[in-house]
């Protein structure tokens, strides 16, 4: 007999949810209108005094069983729901989306496409010579590496710490880059000197200090130079994604992720690899996503491992500190790999020659 | 014009509101209905078929314009709802809530009153001789603290470090104390050792790793014996909450909760104190809630200030490690005051006597 | 000039540090005999009080340069590494450790060596009915997993929440195990059952949530059933290898090593799966190890690539959740693949057929 | 017998300990001879190739029973030790440091001094219109407050989120500030707007997101005007306290520090006040330190008992968030006190009234 009350109970309830759906989408249709009026008369949609005036009107009619602040919770729901109808969702409207963008971005690095096949980027922390960068950028080419990467501006902890040699740094990447046929990374630290670096690297980066560095991230959106958007030290993978919608919604739409770490309470590590991110950036995302395993580790003794599992988790890349003699490197002696370890890094991974390597 | 229609729009809107408000609380009360019925017959409340089967009723409805995701979400947040109200709200029926129990609960250990003026627990990391103990205890009788707190059974992370004298060390931590009239906080790691400890102790500790050892939890709640319960040391603030329910549902409601620092990338403290949590516990519980100042900074050099700020905060009281001599401690040697240290840091505190002192 | 000068001051350096390091080994050869003095008298090793009057007595005599606390600084690192001599370096010391035990464990169970080629563990996150684990296991067997997993004791955050069937759910285990030629992964949570549950199942888990319960290490350490430890939700690299020496150390070398995730600020994925600590782990240690792909994400869309990211970085096999309904699962509904997620995933990682299956 | 045996090794011991304290000492003297000429000759004191050659050098005489990485892990601490000499100490050298300047740097913004008496600073998130800000600044001039606060650029994590009225908001703050009186703490956000805003603000705060961002530091040390430094979401105390180097090793000394929580799991409060930073910050520097209590809890129902805390904690200050009307705000609607909140909180506090006050 109860078995039956409850079928009838439960019959009732359906009926109610067809009404309420019904409801909702009569309301979310006029919703829809007034955004819409809204857009032409230039008005803000989120209008937070006129949520609180309709909050207290429900609560004022509230007979129960709902405690009024379960009614509040619940139409603070379908006010952000409608809300998000008129937006047309946040989040699908991201220009990093891949629900706005369905297919890859092959960002071109002169003739080296990053978001295809696997690629390389490796060179020293920072740049200390021409000598230096020299004896790296020969041993790239004969790993059929195209793009070097060398630091010229160096964000460090300590004003004491070797700042970088600067605009000579650049140039002397340049210099090598030029005669060996490859392409240049570097970070750039001054929305002031994002211009002037366009004439000498081929990819910006943005490194994690500066990550949320919006008048950085606003004037590398303002160029069409590719960017190296690196995760920021304690950076969601949201808030990753919203610094690269700054570089995009300016204009620049060549971004290229890269996870290198959290910090996190471990010791025996320099950071936490967030392996996780980059399966959920490349669904979540178009832009191509590589993973710097020098920073993260922190350790160069796991460097094959993590290179081997970063892109099995399906990164476009690697990014890898690679010092001709790492123990009197200027910065980062122990993370950067000598010319023998790197030279066997490639040979564990054996990336593919990439189309523009058989011309 | 258009503002005439954005107001027609608005009061359509308003009717819409009350509506889905009447629908709401119907639903809600047919969903009582079902909740009393399935009471009466033993059935568990949560059906999540069923709720299966009412979002793909509801799917194969929408019409739009709301899409089917929102549609789930927002009908998922009014099920939620009504499940709670079913259950009387989860939150509101946990038995460590304020919602729950208004007023404070006062947790008498002997006839100190823990949870009304603050007081102070103190005594070494380990106990290691009686001479130790005893010499420890006459200052805390000088200072007027009523509560000694040392170790007997030593969680320690390497199994090859002083583990503790095991029940030996209750023994000593017994007779010290009731040669001068104290009460004894000793942790207890065995569930199977609850019962005994009961002879020994007047307040069980549980310490931050075996803050969710369920079964420790469970054997603490089925005795009469006041137990500290230390926050995990990476446990969220609901946790030691959820923890503390574990006790106090199965029986025993005289419970203390313990601030003691949670695992952070900070490395100049041992853990980072989350004072935050201090006025959080007040707030959403009922129970006492002290700070421990030893394991929390880790290094005795800002005891006073931390105590300070633990108290301003509304704590309870202090936890606070006292050695004789602390650089031959067993364990925790650098965070452990001297005696003169903790003389100090008692005349910076100048705690309430309290009442049970004056008798 | 000066560079003459420097010259002669570095020569003279050269001589001091050789003079230095004769007397640092005179040091040691002294400190050794002391300690086989001690070791036949019974005497600990580590005594702080001899240690603090010989920092006093050399910083009495000090004259500088080297202020006191730099001179007790470098005293302290000669004692430390004098004491590690004596115990022969507490690392190398480890059972657990590859400096000890330089070739692979392989954990047997039953026929399916754990540690040599990749393996699959998986089943539901609670046992709830014979028919739920009948269901899994038949695809199991279909997909050539020989280990099924399936909790029958739950810790859980909430004590309102489902706690598992308890030896019920291991009996439920035992019978479909023995039904489809499956071994039995499920946890433990109590001391005092671990005897109990080497009757019903072939490893012992024992969860992240008590990592550092001693006494269920102890314990566990008592039986030669293998053990399956899980990395604690916010413990280090280090402190899951001093946990496994507990079990170790007491008598069980069959240990298997968990990395399940670990807790951080990131709010996408329930966990941060830490990758770096797979190799690490290999390097650091013999022990086989794991990486449980369900509770490090929490969400099962990037199931594929964290598997296939797991074993490029060489972990010895893959734990995951595993559900024929997920949605109506009573524990961990998102994190559970169906039976047809599951069938994808083993296609995606042909894993090698082991030994044993071709028998 | 082996008493004695012990006695006679142990007065050896200490023979050795003499010869090594005089050994070091003068091998100190000779590196402290090195650096001054390596001073004298413009090169840097770190020489890591050297290290490394003599290194190998003992290595190669090493007979043990040392093993080499003991050797060299010894050296390595002695070379240190020698060259943190050279260095008078990297710590005491920083300017920001206590051993550098032990007396308390007190910050006079306007006649109001920072640093000496605890002190409010006080007002919107966003400076959204003239009205908002005056209507702030008349309850600050009735509760004795000196200092206003106000965002005019907002960094903000969405380029789609409200960016602030940018020097517009600037200029709102300087008309109403000088209307009451106050002083104007403000955000900037671009090295290029740093010598333009010291026309409209009498404090630049630069922001948690901005704290490595080096390039605003160096210009922000450029200018004579005040600097609020924030700590970074998951900055150390020690990379804030060579963040504030950075300002005050180009010239301007004028910097207070502010902690205002980091980044971690829990999830009941935006961030977590660290609040051990306070005393820790106050020891090892000589800036006045204030903790912004809005950002840390990211909820206003604990301002009271977190602001006591703080004071408690020994902090010079009070950073907090006032609206007149928090639920419209363009940022930040949760953690902003409305007016009676703010006078509460003024009333709880019982702030001393500044010297300046009663003139």
């Amino acid at each position: 007999m109860s078995n039956q009350e409850l079928e009838e109970l439960r019959s009732k309830l359906d009926e109610i949810n067809l009404k309420l759906l019904e409801l909702l989408n009569e309301r979310a249709e006029i919703a829809q209108l007034i955004g819409h009026l809204k857009t032409k008369q230039g008005m803000v949609k989120f209008d937070p005094v006129r949520e609180r005036e309709m909050l207290n009107e429900l609560v004022k009619h509230n007979r129960g069983p709902f405690d009024d602040n379960t009614v509040r919770h619940l139409f603070k729901q379908i006010f952000k729901a409608s809300l998000e109808l008129q937006e047309e969702n946040k989040n699908k409207q991201l220009l990093v989306s891949r629900k706005r963008h369905p297919e890859d971005t092959i960002v071109m690095v002169g003739d080296t496409p990053v978001g295809k096949e696997p690629i390389m980027i490796a060179g020293p922390c920072s740049v200390e010579s021409e000598e230096q960068v020299n004896t790296v950028a020969k041993v790239l080419v004969d790993q059929g590496v195209k793009l070097i990467r060398g630091g010229a501006f160096k964000p460090r902890t300590s004003p004491y710490d070797f700042q970088g040699l600067g605009i000579e740094g650049l140039k002397i990447l340049r210099r090598v880059a030029d005669r060996y046929g490859l392409k240049v990374v570097s970070e750039i630290v001054n929305p002031a000197d994002i211009e002037m670096a366009t004439e000498y690297v081929d990819v910006i980066q943005i490194g994690a200090r500066n990550m949320q560095n919006f008048e950085l991230l606003k004037a590398a959106g303002q160029v069409k130079t590719p960017v190296l958007l690196k995760r920021g030290l304690a950076a969601t993978i949201e808030e990753l994604l919203f610094a690269a919608e700054y570089i995009v919604s300016r204009g620049n739409s060549q971004v290229i992720l890269v996870e290198r770490g959290i910090r996190t309470y471990e010791k025996w590590t320099r950071n936490t690899l967030d392996i996780l991110a980059v399966p959920i950036l490349k669904q979540e995302s178009h832009l191509p996503v590589l993973v710097d395993i020098s920073h993260s580790a922190g350790r160069k003794d796991i460097a094959i491992p993590i290179a081997k599992a970063a892109l099995a988790a399906g990164a476009d890349g690697i990014m890898v500190e690679v010092h001709p003699d790492p123990s009197v490197a200027l910065s980062d002696a122990n993370q950067q790999l000598n010319l023998e370890e790197f030279t066997n890094l490639m040979s564990a991974l054996q990336l593919p020659v990439t189309s523009s390597t058989v011309k």
